[in-house]
């Protein structure tokens, strides 16, 4: 094996890969296309790879250098049935563990300290470090969870639009600007709400934070039915001592302003992203099998 | 033209037709296949005349008879784009009329008296006629509406479910057995709820009724929050004068004690069913006809 360590990042839009020595000096960056393990296996495994020869050619070393490497993958859905064993026996590094993409991003964030790390993109995520121990809540899809995500926002926008449409509760430049663009034609949300993805849904959640910030009254009232959302599930695993909070993703900016002062109290800025996360758990496996074969 | 009214009431499970004689009373009826229209146009239209044929034959007519009737089919979806007028010209009928399934329960339930009418089944609709005119609103599909639906009982139920397996919101004894049902396995949860159709969920809201009836928090907290948004929507078409409220599909009678008062007082028993407000349109259609012939 040689002295090197791969962290990859293997996201639903791309993957990203990082080369280190071994004390985690950076050498070399490499990208590839997405990584969505439960839909298309095949093509996510040739991008995790990609990602990774993209990183050591970066770095000016050859590709076939992969074979000798001690690599850290994370990936959503690694935690899933027997994925996360199918992706590590495919994968050509002298050795790899693949982990989860919370599991990358909370150390990113907290390094190997305690804490807890709030995830807010299209879908919202809580995962905890504590004494070493990780737990983590929500993630279950914006269909029956993801209570604070992007597609919830845009979701409840589309429905207090309709609400205000029918008469049902009050209307508010937001859900009037809404049903404008949908020529004031329900149908048409309707129709957009039933083909949306998350991420489709998840498109208006700046519109919701922007109109809130003006103190559009239907805004306001989604962005604070999230941010208790958020504070509930913060408070599942906030313990007296907890040294820090962070928020990740998109959204985490946007939302800052509207928790409690009982979490603003803790956040702190993440030390680092999910890739340097990962790269940290490489660098820290590279460690282990240098014992181990010592 | 003969002296014969047909009503038919094209459901999504199934068609079913009535034949009367130009007073209304019934003399024959009969069923066929379902009619979704906006899905499956074609087989709509042959269950809706199958359903009128064998009507017919019930009475002991001969299925030819058809051409000289006069009929008013309601089903849902008629009010979409043309697709109205696209089953009127197919239809087979001396004369036809197609109207909403809204407007043939609301006449069913409140015979040609003002009103307002909640149907509350799989999805949620409301519909009230005032001095005769007609203003419907709700039943925009689970998704972003139907805020009192089956559909959304059941999906709230999935969501409380994993809040209360994830320790974010109180467990109760609904909240354990469905976690129980799934192999106290979320991801179970979220995969029945990532294919689940609107009916899937709706299986759920007699569940919901029966915890709640025995003031299980949870389900409690699911019917009152359904039962809030019902008031919302009535009071959106309420007026002084409205003479009754009826309540109808499936959950009509669950709902009934969790209403506020205010809506409660004015409750009304329907006088008949859709396919009754069907043929009651037809008779009058017919009636139209012939003072239009003479």
């Amino acid at each position: 094996m040689t002295e090197l360590a791969i962290g990859i990042d293997g996201g639903g839009t791309s993957c990203r890969a990082a080369v280190a020595d071994r004390h985690g000096n950076v050498i070399g960056r490499g990208k590839a296309g997405p990584a969505n393990i439960l839909s298309d296996l095949e093509n996510s495994l040739l991008n995790i790879v990609e990602s990774a020869r993209q990183a050591l050619i970066d770095a000016g070393l050859a590709a076939e250098t992969i074979a000798s490497v001690a690599s850290v993958v994370g990936v959503a859905g690694a935690n899933v049935t027997d994925y996360g064993q199918r992706i590590k026996k495919a994968l050509p590094f002298a050795e790899g563990r693949v982990v989860t993409d919370a599991l990358i991003a909370l150390q990113g964030a907290l390094g190997d300290g305690d804490g807890i790390v709030g995830a807010f993109g299209t879908g919202s995520v809580y995962n905890a470090r504590r004494n070493g121990r990780l737990n983590g809540i929500g993630g279950w899809g914006f269909i029956v969870g993801d209570q604070a995500s992007g597609a919830r926002l845009g979701r409840d926008l589309m429905e207090r639009s309709l609400l205000a449409y029918d008469v049902v509760r009050p209307a508010s430049p937001m859900t009037e600007a809404i049903m404008a663009e949908y020529g004031n034609d329900p149908e048409s949300i309707v129709e957009f709400a039933h083909s949306a993805r998350p991420t489709d849904f998840a498109r208006y959640a700046p519109i919701v934070f922007e109109y809130a910030a003006k103190g559009d009254a239907v805004a306001v009232g989604i962005v604070t039915d999230a941010a208790t959302a958020i504070g509930e599930s913060l408070e599942a695993l906030l313990w007296p001592e907890c040294p820090s909070i962070c928020l990740l993703g998109g959204l985490a900016g946007a939302y800052e302003p509207w928790l409690s002062e009982r979490y603003k109290a803790r956040l702190a800025r993440p030390k680092g992203d999910a890739l340097q996360g990962a790269v940290e758990l490489a660098v820290k496996l590279l460690h282990d099998e240098q014992r181990g074969a010592a």
